[in-house]
């Protein structure tokens, strides 16, 4: 059946009933939610904590392909990509918003593999869809909020860098670009090293649990990686007013990356949407955080004084100033596509 | 200049300085506001009250056309739209994420526009912008999404309606499709009516403070006049699993549309985005909210036992059954064109 053959009620059914299944009524979410679906606005009680919303839109055709993506993988990034804005902030996300702009002449069955795919990770964090829209349009654009909260007091932010600290990122940098140049079709691979690069792209796991024990060690300063690490630190470096120098043979690039893509240290650096966590702290309270955290932790430079114009310079095993070109890259993230300021 | 010259850091300095000048201090939403524009997610200190959000999409050629609406204007409903959901909560708007999907070949000075258009509202309600982003895309989509919150623990909800309660609106309906139906060329009428007609469909003022008064009245049950009378009083009964029986002659049409209109009926009955507020409560609680309110509050039906299938009936002064066809009502609300869940 076609979206626009299901009617207003009879659409809002389909995804009470699609998301129904995944409720799990023992979550903190669920059961402080006074109104969900089907209402003017959603409504919870609220606690103490500081709150925190972010919002991120997905345009078909410039963010993602339906050539490439499929709607599981699109329900899971959709949302995926703002969890990673609450876990960048340190917080616990709640609640969510979807707001989908979809062609009449789509198949309702798609609807019900993007809230799966979306209800899957929203699952796993105890997150509760708790409203939304459809709306018809010629184009696919998805508009997805969370809404969150702290554990205290301490948020992470982008304007508390401060010179001295080292910087340091989570896990490996470089699998979602890569699996995009491979969705691409400019390069072909074995099936099982294909498989994950397509999850790094498509269906990225943010960092949630490793946000809020960063606050727990006593970090300050964190950002996502989304527009990629260069130009994400470049936006802790404006924030906070300082500079930065990473050293190129410290980033930790994913092994299977460094074997197959001869660019590899610029996917790594530029390539974007891995949704790691970069942070900035004292070498001790970095130190503890390695203890804390399950996934991998290394330090990839320094923060320094404010140098301007250009706030990131990356260096060698020598010391040396490395230029690189960014040109290459821009289809991974093309300036004007994207600016986020929440 | 063009959008896409502007480049990330430039556009949100751009929308950052755009909406500075707007910012009231004193107020508390910007006081509690402890991250704005600019990080991963906004943040702000909580209070014990029930927390609200909803959101909103509007797209290019289907809910508002550039030929007829400027970006001024643009900017003020796509937030007052959001905020009437919550005012149909009975809540209090505090803070907003603004999401564009824009072209990049748009002038930023229309940006401009559409955050000075919004700002003026927001300033109004004593709301403060927290964030969102902009990105690129063929066809304009606006998605606005608001939090606030209830100053007590009842929220107006659809689903408590009772058999036996008043059906009542406030203000008057039919301005907003009837300027519709002027901007689309289809009437020609005097200057000082078109451009009321033209603030009703263009400039909505979300009633936020009576959605407050009528929680405080004893009021439970409310929604927001979007979808069209009919539209939204169905919502209610579906909700709360009853009927409604509303009196033709009693239905306030705005005066203009009356006077100009010899569709003034159906305008009022199916017109929809009046953003007025229709509720149900016992004859005293409305009498007490008549001598509250400031705008008129107009007892137009009854709610009544469940009746399927159909659940709004529309009768006459003899209390006969008035049978209207919506069919030519279809340009006004395309009943796929948004499903609105929260």
């Amino acid at each position: 059946m076609k979206l626009s053959e299901l009617g207003e009620f009879g659409l809002i059914d389909f995804i009470r009933s699609t998301t129904d299944k995944f409720k799990k009524p023992e979550h903190d979410s669920w059961q402080q939610l006074l109104v969900g679906i089907g209402d003017d606005a959603a409504a919870w009680q609220s606690n103490n904590y500081i709150q925190l919303a972010t919002t991120d839109t997905l345009v078909q055709d410039i963010h993602f392909n339906l050539n490439t993506i499929t709607w599981e993988e699109l329900g899971w990034k959709a949302l995926a990509v703002n969890l990673s804005d609450i876990a960048a902030m340190g917080g616990i996300p709640r609640y969510t918003l979807s707001s989908l702009a979809l062609p009449g002449e789509l198949e309702v069955e798609n609807i019900a593999k993007f809230y799966n795919g979306m209800m899957h990770l929203a699952e796993q964090f105890e997150v509760a869809l708790a409203g939304g829209d459809i709306v018809a349009a010629s184009n696919i654009v998805i508009t997805v909020t969370v809404m969150g909260h702290t554990r205290g007091k301490t948020i992470l932010k982008r304007s508390t860098a401060i010179p001295g600290e080292q910087i340091a990122v989570t896990g490996y940098l470089g699998l979602s670009a890569a699996g995009l140049e491979m969705l691409q079709g400019r390069i072909s691979l074995d099936p099982a090293i294909s498989t994950i690069l397509r999850q790094g792209h498509l269906h990225p796991l943010p960092k949630v649990k490793e946000g809020q024990i960063l606050v727990e060690q006593g970090v300050k300063t964190a950002i996502d990686v989304s527009d990629g690490l260069i130009a994400d630190l470049d936006h802790i470096c404006e924030c906070s007013k300082v500079s930065a120098r990473i050293r190129i043979e410290q980033m930790p690039v994913h092994p299977l990356v460094k074997a197959n893509f001869p660019n590899y240290q610029q996917l790594a650096l530029y390539g974007g949407e891995d949704y790691e966590l970069l942070f900035t702290a004292d070498k001790d309270i970095i130190g503890q955080a390695k203890q804390a955290l399950a996934c991998p932790i290394t330090v990839i430079g320094d923060i320094t004084e404010e140098k301007l114009p250009q706030r990131v310079t990356v260096v060698d095993s020598k010391g040396n100033v490395i230029h690189y070109e960014r040109g290459g890259w821009e289809h991974f993230k093309d300036e004007a596509s994207k600016a986020k300021f929440a």
